[in-house]
């Protein structure tokens, strides 16, 4: 099963829109639109900006007219603040504008059921007569680091400055803003960056298998994350998620009966079985997670390391105690605590001071310097470790620069290394932001990043078969 | 089954010795005992502090000599840095200078097993005889935050300043010294201050059991946490668990045949069956925890909640998805995401704007003020809710002071909630640093959190029964 080609350029507007409109912005206090026309100015968006109020007033140096007829360029995209109740009529107005594609952010509509529903059966009957395609409604946005584009409304200027300077290939498709906020703010702390991330709300017409079929092609993302709480068409997603060379990470809430009940009046969803989503995605070769904060969390593995392509770990520690309990966390995970050759154990014990030389291998507290680099040089060359799980205690800087000689190692090699330091979490997030080492916060995250590595390995293996 | 009062106010040495004698410190570079010295120093510690080295020589102020029989009073406790070879030889001096309480942090014996196991064994003869009660060999040492003792090693003075200064009722039994140092940091990014900490090692005479004792009757003691890599003697320890009104929370590595076989070159314990373990720590009200995180992310929960008394949740959030994901989290952990009833609804949606009344309640962006805390004063006192998981983005500090006189009323009504805020990870650490909001870290912590606190619950109803 392998995806059609399907020509989804169109939807670079929702990204990188030559001309943009937001409609609703105004200078009025505690307007939601002007915090967006500030934060595309301070970004120094290279398209043109246009806003659309009663009054015509310009916002945020973003020239304002009242209707958007008035606008005398073309519009590649129309950015919806106004109330539900106006929302049918704007779209019409934009089809005689001939604007291709829309971003509906307004709540209100099959979400909140009755009228709700009608007015967005009314708005799509109007897109639908002149040709726009949409995003939401009742969605929070689109953002693109490369493009240095935001219509994320509720975000104060200057919130993802960092995450704009350090552009990355990370993409997030949401159903929910408040997760893909966290999702951003969580990157801020962590070593990868994001390239495109888009909330498509009640998806009333793009889906997220349109999106990811998008993002499949996009030369500017490597890794896709999605947060769902439904699945709008279930092989249509398969068919989209089959033909990615891309690793596609998904958590999926709403698993539970009570739990999709809920979801239902967050984003307007039918519920799904999810043993049917889960073995869809066995089969179509996504990933699952098993919590949210996996969406930001698992990425790092996929970007910093190459893929696991064999089960046989080796846990490298300084502090004795994780080596057993990663012992124990790679058996219960399903990978192989590998013992290593008799010779090999001489070779390591000759190569520096060990306190212990099967696996895991205790470095005790002499950890950095050329004699442990040595060692995991020869386990890295040697046929007998996949990868490694690195549980070293930083109490000196010297660890810092072995584990950022370490990762290039790895790189070097083609084996993956998951790093995880028992340190307090402060510590965990200095190295990472002031070293770029892409360190875990838990054990069971440095282990699980090992399992999501190998499963889109095998996956890979699989479609190419 | 209930434990017999045993004397172990003989280990009040262990923590606050009225004289300690360090043995092996000194001023030459890299001396371990050292820092021990300056640190008690800095610490301010009452009770007198020797130390014996070869030259006799003072140490940051604490009076040295040559041998111990010289030091002119009565000591409490000596700590032993020598070597393995010549401990025995030391234990025999305490013995003739009547020294009852040692601790041996030197390692190189049974763990190291051959000439280690007969250095051991010698040492206990010596030991024996002289009826010395001591602690390790090879562990890392004691801390009391209450009476500012130390005997730790390897840490640098004054890192540990902060929690020496607000000291609180989290005790600690630890069989690495690598597992004790990660909680007592990650105990510095949190609300919760510890009391006593101890680092057992092969503990050849003195083990879990002793200590779990001990710390049931210390009245600084309110919870519990222990790391451990084997038990010494189950049913000792499921006694002394049994009599105890105090969490109790163990999390054991070398669960699996490989990582117990890891934990015997560590710790030179015996592997234990792990479902003769899991069925123990119920059967004697212990809380068993799934990760060595939860040694110091669940003890807030007890410190500053109420005990869950039943199993009714009710989900209040600002952000729908979280609502979403936290109903999947409590069924799936065997809690009941409540639904309210139709008079509860309507009550609730009387007293505040609230998006969905039902359970999860999605109360929007506006979460703080009068309205909302009022309908958080109605659930509290209704008969429908046993407690709450609060999954409130915190966006302004109004927010932040409502989750402040949420905490007081979870106080007020004996109602805990569990707080998760969908913040990133800094913020999260801010909040709960600044304004001591018992926030956890991942939604799954969160759950958990409730899921322990009822476990404790049923235990003691059933103890009491």
């Amino acid at each position: 099963m392998t995806a059609k080609k399907t020509d989804f350029s169109f939807m670079d507007h929702f990204f990188k829109p030559r001309s943009v409109v937001i409609i609703g912005a105004s200078n009025t206090h505690g307007n939601l639109g002007a915090p967006m026309c500030h934060s595309l100015k301070r970004l120094g968006y290279q398209g043109d900006i246009f806003v659309v109020n009663r009054k015509g007033e310009t916002v945020h140096d973003c020239p304002g007219f009242s209707s958007l007829a008035d606008i005398p360029v073309d519009v590649d995209l129309a950015v919806i603040l106004a109330p539900a109740s106006v929302t049918s009529s704007i779209m019409r107005q934009c089809g005689e504008k001939k604007i291709a594609s829309v971003i509906i952010e307004t709540a209100g509509f099959s979400e909140v059921g009755g009228e709700g529903q009608r007015l967005q059966e009314e708005m799509d009957i109007e897109a639908r007569k002149y040709h726009i395609r949409y995003i939401g409604p009742n969605c929070i946005g689109s953002m693109d680091a490369h493009s240095r584009f935001t219509s994320f409304f509720g975000v104060r200027p200057g919130t993802f400055d960092e995450l704009f300077d350090c552009p990355g290939k990370i993409s997030v498709i949401t159903q929910s803003g408040g997760v893909g906020t966290l999702i951003l703010r969580s990157l801020m702390t962590d070593v990868v960056g994001f390239s495109k991330i888009i909330s498509i709300g009640n998806k009333a017409d793009i889906d997220e298998s349109d999106m990811l079929q998008y993002l499949i092609q996009d030369p500017l993302t490597n890794v896709i994350c999605m947060y769902l709480e439904n699945i709008s068409n279930g092989k249509k997603m398969m068919r989209a998620a089959a033909g990615s060379s891309k690793p596609v990470l998904i958590y999926k809430a709403g698993a539970t009966k009570q739990g999709a009940h809920a979801a239902a009046s967050h984003t307007a969803g039918m519920s799904n079985n999810d043993d049917v989503f889960d073995a869809a995605c066995r089969q179509a070769g996504m990933i699952r997670l098993q919590s949210v904060t996996e969406l930001y969390s698992m990425p790092k593995i996929f970007v910093t390391m190459p893929l696991l392509q064999g089960k046989s770990i080796v846990v490298l520690t300084n502090t004795g105690a994780f080596g057993t309990i990663f012992t124990d966390l790679l058996v219960h995970a399903g990978l192989v605590p590998v013992t290593l050759s008799a010779n090999m154990q001489l070779v390591v014990k000759k190569a520096g001071m060990v306190f212990n030389a099967a696996n895991p291998i205790d470095l005790g507290p002499g950890i950095s310097g050329d004699p442990f680099l040595d060692i995991f040089k020869l386990l890295l060359g040697s046929g007998e470790v996949d990868g490694f799980v690195l549980a070293i205690n930083i109490w000196q800087q010297s660890i810092v620069d072995a584990l950022i000689s370490m990762a290039a190692l790895c790189q070097e090699y083609g084996k993956p290394a998951a790093i995880y330091t028992p340190n307090a979490i402060e510590r965990v997030l200095h190295i990472r932001k002031n070293y770029k080492i892409p360190a875990f916060e838990t054990p069971e995250e440095a282990v699980r990043s090992l399992v999501v590595s190998h499963r889109f390995f095998m996956y890979q293996l699989k479609k190419k078969r």
